[in-house]
């Protein structure tokens, strides 16, 4: 479901009316909001492939978890298409965040879901021990929202840097999980 | 498919034009509405999926029961956004209600197809013995529609009252089956 | 691909602005138009489905005369879409019989290059030995698009004609198959 | 996925407002744009599907080379709209083909991606060993982006010249794998 999230993403890019280079640059701004998204979406379709693929039990709570998550994603083709039609408004900006901050609990919870569900020596549970990057990401976020309104520059900052550390596929699973996958692409 | 339904709702969710808090009150009737239709393509996504994971045989009736049930399914990100658009009117609070009755009926008629082609001792036949939340929820909907005139907030109630009824998974047919199961999210 | 086209169908179903009987008349003939396309569409996932869970051999050849058919049933979106909206004007009416007519001999070219390519003791080759039905159908819409410009409702009435005679599943294929099928829905 | 962004191509074919031939006319560029995109797609989709079904094995460096591929496709049906709505202008021309050279750069690098994932001796890299069209498609995008502006036809005569090269699927790698391939249509 990520994936049709991700091609419902391209529908907010709307076709300009002109055919010159003016036409295209209140473009801009869309395409880079565009871009952006792209990479989260994909960001968690890769990830949650990983995560799934290593999960051997579902429940009716890890259903519900995974439900909950793609509640938030599928916001982001909305905010994205707000924030950048509006060439990064301090609000739709704040907003961008408080979706990609519910996302990003909701990847927590079906995490803690699905661990909690295989056993203590699950292969999946070691390879999320520590999981720095999740809680970084939202404390990120927290701190991103409020300073839209400051500096909305200082916000979208953060959320490029959160993209680029998730950038890198999580190896932690990947490494340990490898060998087992085939072509879910 | 109904995973495509629910990614498809988000496109009823327009753009507002501005950018301060009184573009995005307009709003609010129109996302408490998606919440809801989320919610409700979830629970439909989720049994769903729990029951033709029981199926053992398909039929002819079967697969038009289906699609009869994706037909009222895929009506509702229309009347979703008609609903929503229009702060909770009440034809389209009817018309939402007349809609959920049917893919009511029609989940209920996929159900009796598919066991009808089970044998007498099946697993799922003994699962969804009595179906009491499926009765019940026709029940509501039929209550519902014609209070949508009187006072819409009823109606309301109710659809979110069977939405709340049904979040819990369907735990008889997935305490039977769950071990069966593998990642199909 | 046929469950995708089957969900943007309801995109052509636009949103009302009024709340009363009155604004909604004129979405009648759109939703009739809608029903109309959505049962057409699903004749085709259910015997698409069937005839390819019968394939054991893919080919070069078989792709694309897969990819031929989706392009035809690809416009049938568009065409609903222009034939509702203008309450069945003649020309929407005989360019929507044109898009039925290409998409059915895309199927006939679909089935042949199978055919081919199975022996010729297949099972399928048995199962669609007289091909009445396609035949039939391919037949009457070029009868109904002429007769589009003389009286609509005659080249309509075909198309429901068709679409009824195709609603009892292939049970040719079916029956040869059906124990071979597990829940591809 | 991409067969999510062949269906959603139909969504830029706008339903015109009329019912006579003179309301169609102004959709002819836009339906011939909409052909030559679904043929571009249509051959990404099938040879993305042979490619993967010959992979061995998934890398977090393939998942990120797919989601790449996936982006420049992903913007084919805005470049679509685009064109086809401005007649071909010369700037949509020429960013049509930005598009497609950007997304046989991604091909090509998801493809050595693949291959250094794979054995030396895997039948994959015996298939691609000299990747003639790959290389020669590229060069003609990069000639024909600049002759938009020249003369349009020129660039859309190279275009459509590149689909018909590969209209003929890719016998090399499918003449190799084609009894392994189940029907993943």
């Amino acid at each position: 479901m990520i994936a049709i999230l991700i091609t419902i993403l391209v529908l907010e890019l709307r076709v300009p009316h002109g055919t010159d280079w003016q036409a295209v640059r209140p473009l801009i701004p869309v395409f880079l909001t565009y871009v952006l998204s792209f990479i989260f979406l994909g960001i968690y379709w890769n990830n949650h492939h990983h995560m799934l693929h290593a999960t051997t039990r579902i429940s009716g709570s890890i259903l519900w978890a995974n439900l909950h998550l793609l509640f938030w994603l599928s916001l982001i083709p909305f905010v994205t298409g707000w924030m950048g039609e509006n060439s990064f408004a301090p609000l739709p900006v704040a907003v961008y965040g408080v979706v990609l901050l519910l996302a990003a609990v909701a990847w927590l919870i079906l995490q803690t879901a699905i661990l909690a569900h295989e056993g203590p020596e699950s292969k999946l549970r070691m390879a999320v021990r520590r999981d720095f990057k999740g809680k970084f990401s939202i404390a990120a976020y927290a701190v991103a929202i409020p300073l839209a309104f400051v500096d909305r520059r200082i916000a979208i900052g953060l959320y490029i840097f959160v993209a680029l550390l998730w950038l890198v596929p999580d190896r932690r699973i990947e490494s340990q999980l490898n060998r087992k996958e085939s072509s879910g692409l």
